[in-house]
This record gives structure tokens, sequence and C-alpha cells, in this order.
């Protein structure tokens, strides 16, 4: 099991026996609280719970539904648009406060797109490879499958994600679910751009997709031949519409509008093509008029998504507080945790495998006391980068940009248990 | 990018720069083969692919499936019954041949139901903890998840997967799909074991399910102290109700009907149960008339994906073997290949990270030069184990019984590229 490591998550101040009585209610201060475990018929074991409905009848035929679904109980689990009325330049956000683990099913796998979502027929798509090359290519998807394949798993995040708008924002999704975390496989681009040739000059790879934005972008010569991607799948099946199907670039750590979907064209150029989604969009303008551009790298980032803005603690006691955190510079080293409004931080448990730009679930054991307070998360990753909080993010950018905010997400937790944005 | 290693399955033998072309017509016999990527306009770039008319007009809206769905050019991707006309006490396998990576999507989990599958309101479900426990103890949900938590990717397979019938099998899936991979979430069950208090004299928690099969299985306390877990969530949402929802017991590496779905009891005993799924099913019947019983580990097991079964290859050349390897006795080792019907055997290369009880993909860069073959791989796990041939496991245990085949599978390749099942 050394490969998917933690530990038990047993707070180190309760002693055994009684630290392995998680709910146990003298010792939690759970007296009277509905979330302790029934003493079953206190002693009388003749009295089990009654035999449930569902066991009297057959249940539903197998392979009833040949592509299955969730629970009809979990109706309320999908995607949010971000904003209503702009259904085809627009963004859904995964529910993360409602998600377990660190992979998002392909169903809540988040959106951005900038016309909609095109329908393209496999045996129709083309991929072509072109400019500063030895040979042009033309590549149908079976052309690109022919080539040895590579898996990897990595989160994926819009520029946008978390912005600087908070007001009306209330759950973990709302403000920070422009992010999602899958399994890819595909093609390394380096082998690609290997197959037509790179001529002497080439320093930037101009992606476009076959939507119709044909959303562009210029993607450094050096990282594609590094960990880009030309992915066809996504959590084992093939792409879905939604996330660029047939074929979409996948630039690990690099802001999600870079991996551009349903893939078309690559422009292998001296330089970048300066496209409308990386002048008018995708560059973050500073207080003092200048605008960084090619901001690509995602910075650090964690979020708190138990207990979480829109929940509420049942009560007093043991509570696991869990979330997650990635970066696009590579592995999370450690997650700090804080539920003294910041006082004072310990390191939470990281749940293995950690992987490189990845989601990795963090978990902190807390006993709470009933008294209010914030609680805080703060990532730290393998480059030593250190998650900010919003001031100093605005005190270093300013606040006329949109993109690229990865300030710590405070939680305010009221004497009723209620949880909310404390920077709503 | 340590955690995620593989190498980029250029095969040996291709010198640099010749060996980056896979696709290249001369060096790799692929000349008049229409899967070599066409030259762009025989250096005329004036002339690209045409626009595509899904370039032309806004796709559909984000968000309009708030649970997203796959493409409906890829409708053929579904579970497939095992067995037509028995609905209820059945099963359905995964597609392996048509899918990537090790996670299997949930809409794909393959499924084995003894009653169909109950629809269970997860606000009414219970949990009772009893038997030789120093409290009996009745859980719901909330109070399940109170408790601290971890993820594991783990396999999970049907110890009738792939029995000894290979008639009219065609595909990886018809024959092995009965396996599937996934990320799980849950409380490890020695917790919940802790927090009920197990008697001296316990040696057995008998699992039982809330379908109307009330599905049974005893399983050694020592293995559930040790990596078992209560699990609530797949892949990073709840449970689907094929899968257990809203509670399954999930024992690694055990044969899968021991991973008891709809959970509803766990009794702590000093014997097991010897229920009905543990003595007219699941017991292996010996050429001697003798059964094995509680033969619990799923032995190691890998099968090519590609090519594989009712595939064909388009023509000779490069092409990427690639299947699935696993063992229920911890991590793959190594996964051997052999492209000439079994005289000689190389070493695939395996896709990292390698987790213990988890598929683990690999790959091997072959050269088919057109002639007819048979390819083969086996698999070796952490202990050393080696997947033994079909006749190896008949001369050791006889046909009587459909339970724990894990042959090597072998796939005839004719002089067309036409894949088949040597075994059917």
């Amino acid at each position: 099991m050394d490969s998917q490591p933690d530990d038990t998550g047993i707070p180190e101040a309760m002693e055994a026996p009684e630290r392995r009585r998680f709910l146990k209610t003298a010792a939690l201060g759970l007296a009277g609280a509905s979330l302790a475990p029934a003493v079953w018929a206190q002693g009388s074991p003749d009295a089990p719970p009654p035999i449930p409905d569902w066991m009297k009848i057959p249940g539903a035929d197998t392979a009833a539904n040949p592509y299955g679904l969730p629970s009809l109980h979990e109706g309320h689990v999908v995607r949010k648009l971000s904003v209503a009325k702009q259904a085809q330049s627009a963004s859904s956000r995964t529910p993360l406060e409602k998600l377990d683990g660190i992979l998002t099913p392909n169903g809540l796998f988040y959106e951005r797109h900038h016309a909609g979502v095109p329908d393209i027929d496999p045996a129709q798509h083309r991929l072509m490879v072109h400019g500063l090359v030895e040979r042009p290519l033309v590549f149908s998807m079976a052309d690109l499958r022919r080539f040895p394949s590579v898996n990897r798993i990595h989160v994926l995040e819009c520029s946008g994600n978390q912005n600087f708008s908070y007001k009306d924002k209330v759950t973990a999704g709302d403000i920070m679910g422009l992010v999602s975390c899958a399994e890819w496989t595909g093609v390394p681009l380096r082998t690609v751009l290997e197959e037509a040739g790179i001529k002497p000059g080439a320093k930037w790879v101009v992606a476009e997709g076959a939507d119709a934005a044909a959303m562009t972008r210029s993607i450094p010569l050096e990282k594609c031949l590094d960990d880009v991607l030309l992915v066809y799948s996504q959590n084992g099946e093939r792409l879905r519409p939604e996330q660029g199907y047939p074929l979409r670039i996948l630039v690990p750590g690099y802001e999600g509008n870079m991996s551009v979907k349903w893939l078309r064209s690559l422009q292998l150029r001296e330089e970048p093509i300066y496209s409308r989604e990386e002048t008018s969009k995708y560059t973050d303008l500073m207080p003092d008029g200048t605008a960084r551009e090619f901001t690509f790298v995602m910075e650090a980032k964690s979020i708190i998504t138990y207990p979480s803005g829109g929940q509420k603690l049942d009560g007093p006691g043991f509570h696991e507080i869990s979330g997650l955190a990635w970066s696009g510079s590579g592995k999370i080293e450690r997650v700090e945790v804080s539920t003294d409004s910041g006082q004072t931080w310990t390191d939470a448990r990281l749940q293995g495998p950690v992987l490189p730009i990845c989601m990795t679930r963090f978990r902190h054991a807390w006993q709470w006391d009933g008294t209010p307070t914030t609680i805080l998360s703060r990532a730290i990753d393998e480059t030593g980068y250190v998650q900010p909080d919003l001031q100093t993010i605005l005190d270093a950018r300013g606040r006329n940009s949109t993109y690229h905010n990865h300030a710590i997400q405070p939680w305010i937790i009221n004497e009723n248990g209620k949880v909310s944005n404390a920077l709503a």
C-alpha cells in the first residue's frame, strides 16, 4: 500500500482506546446530537432496524442503462452556469463541495466555451501541422491513434477561476469550480512535431480549435516538447463533446484556455500570433496601466470543500476538514490549515499518490468547540511557492484583471455551524 | 514528472532521427496505406483542408447537459449484458477494448446483480454493526460521513470473469469485461469496527446487502482490519445505483462478490456464515470432487486491448500493443508480451503510477511484418506470481468450476490483420 499512503486521521490529542471512538458522545461533545450513531436497541439485539421496502421486491434490470447515470437522489449534483443567458460564450462550474476524491467525473467536468459546443464527426476531423516544419501534415483521428500514447492524471483550470468578484458566491463550486481533474490519454505532442520535422527558427506553436470561435492560442515550443499532449480520451473513455471531442491539446499547468479543444491546426512560428484570445482576453491589466501577457502558469491554490460555504456543521465535536490543492508548477508539497482565523497553521495530511500538476486531497482532523471561527487552507508547492492571501495579491496586481486570482479562501463558521464565504 | 513515469515508446531498433518518424511510409512499410498522414498539398500551403461545417455556426449551449454525456458518435460504447434474458440475476461487461487509460467511467463500470438494482433512499438507509462487538451500532449515511476518510484507486473483478467458456466470445470485453477500476472514497472499516469495539473471539465479518437477494458474504476480520473500506463515492461522485448506492464495502484484491453492495449489516462472528453465496456459488469444484472454498484473492492477470478480438490492423508497420494488467496481491511488477506465438517474450513498458491492486496500462512498440501470428501478454505481480496459460490452469484445477480463470489470452492475427480469440 506504500503508493497510496495516508494515515488514519486520528487526532493526536485523543489517546487509545478512546481516540478511536470518533463519534463517542461523551468524549466528543455530541451528547444529544443527531449524528451520533444509534446504539442498537440498548442491548436488545432482537430489535434491529426494520427490513426496508427495497429488499422485498427485485430491483431494476441489469444494464437497464447500458451507459449508466447517477442515482435520482443525486439529481442536484450538476454543473452550474456561471452567468445565466450567455449560453454559448459561457462557463459552467464543477460542484466541488459535493464531490470526493481527486477525480472529476466527465459529466461534471467544468466547461468554458467561446462559441458553444460543436458536434464534430470524428471520421471527418483533421489536424493540420504546418508553418515552420519540414513536412506539413494532415492527420486523421486514426493516424493519431497509431502513435505511442501515454496517460497522465492532471488538473485543468480556467485562468478566470476564482477571479476577484466574490459577491453572491456561496459555495466552493461558485467560487472556484472552474477547475477539474482527470486521467488523460493521448500522444506526446513532441512525437507528432518530430514526425513533421521542426524547422530552425520555430519558437511557438499556435493551436486553433474547430469551433465557431476558432479559439486560438500561442504556446511556447519548449513547453510543447516537454509535457504537452494531444488528447483523445479522458477518464478512460473518448473525450466528451464539451471537452473537445474528438481531439484537444492539453498543456499541463498552463491556463485552461491554452488547452484548445476541437483541435484542428498547429502552426509552428517564430513569434506568437497575438490572437484575440491573447490580447483582448487572457492578459492581466496591472494598476499602472501595463498588461502582463502570456501569464501561462496557474499558481498554487487550495480550497476547503468540507466544511464550506452553504454547508452546516451538525454540532460541535469531531469534524474532518477536507479539501483540494493543486499547482501548475508541479507537486503539492504541503497544505496548511488554520481553524483559528489564521493565527496558527497546522500541516494537513495529503492523500497519496501525490502527482505533479494534479489535484491533491488534504484532510485535517478537527475538534470544533462550538465557538464561531474562520477556517482557511494554504497550499505550498514543490517549488516552495506559498499560496498568498487576497490582500497580498491585490497589493501586487490590483483589481483590474479578472485572471489568476489564487488567494486563500476563508470560510466563516458561525455559532450555529453555518458556513459562509468570508470574502463575499 | 517522476511520479507519472513512462518512456516515449520509441522502438529501440529505430535510430534517430528516423526512429522518431513512426508513420513515415518508406521506413514503416506503410506505402499506400491509408493511415499514413497526408502530406499537406505537396508543398502548396495554400490548399489546407476545407473549413468544416461545424466552424460556421455556433455550437450547443454551455451546460446544455448539466450532467454531461458522451458524444452521440460514441453511442456504441456501452455495457453489454453477459447473458440475455437474465436481467435481474445477471451481469454486464465493460467494453475494455474501446477504452484507454486505467480508469473506468462510472457509466461503463461492470455490473453483477443477484436480484436487480434497488432504489435506496439514502436518508433512510442504515448500516448495522453487531454480533461480537461491545456496542452494537446503527449508522446513518451522515454518521458514516463524519469519520475520517481515504481515497484509493483499486481494480474490482468478478470471480466469474473470464471463466472457462470461450465459445462465441469475440472481444476483450466479451472475454474479460467483468473487471473495472475506479477511485474509491470511504471510511476504513477498521475505524468503524473499533468504534463498535471488537470482542475477543471475533474472526469473521459477515456483510449483507439491502437488495432483494440479501447478498451475504463472510470476510476474514484480519482483512477487514487491513485495507477494507466502507465506500460512498466512486470516481469523485456518489456511488451509482448499480455499484451499491449509497454504501458498499470494498474488499481490495478479493473476488468482487465480497464487496457487497447496498451494505446494510456487518455481523462479527467466530465462524463464517456459509451463506448461499459461499456454498452453492463462489466455491470452486475440483476434478477430485472436493471444493475449494473461500478462494478470495484474484490472481495476477493481463489482457491486450489493442490489437484485440474483433479489431483489424490497417496494415503492416508500426503498431503500439496496449493492454491492462492487475493483481489482487499487490502491484504489477512486469508484463511480458510475445508477438511470435509465445516463442519469445519482451518486457512491456508500464505506465506510471503503478499502484497496488490497481489496473496498470502496459504498452509495447511493435513492427508487424504482415505475416499471421499470435500475440499474448502475461502479468507478473510483486509477489513473483506469473500469470499461467490455460492448459496449466486446467491441469491443476480442471474445468468444473467457472471461477478464477486467469489464463493468458492469446489473440490470432491473420494475414489481413483481422484479430480473433485463439481460445474460441
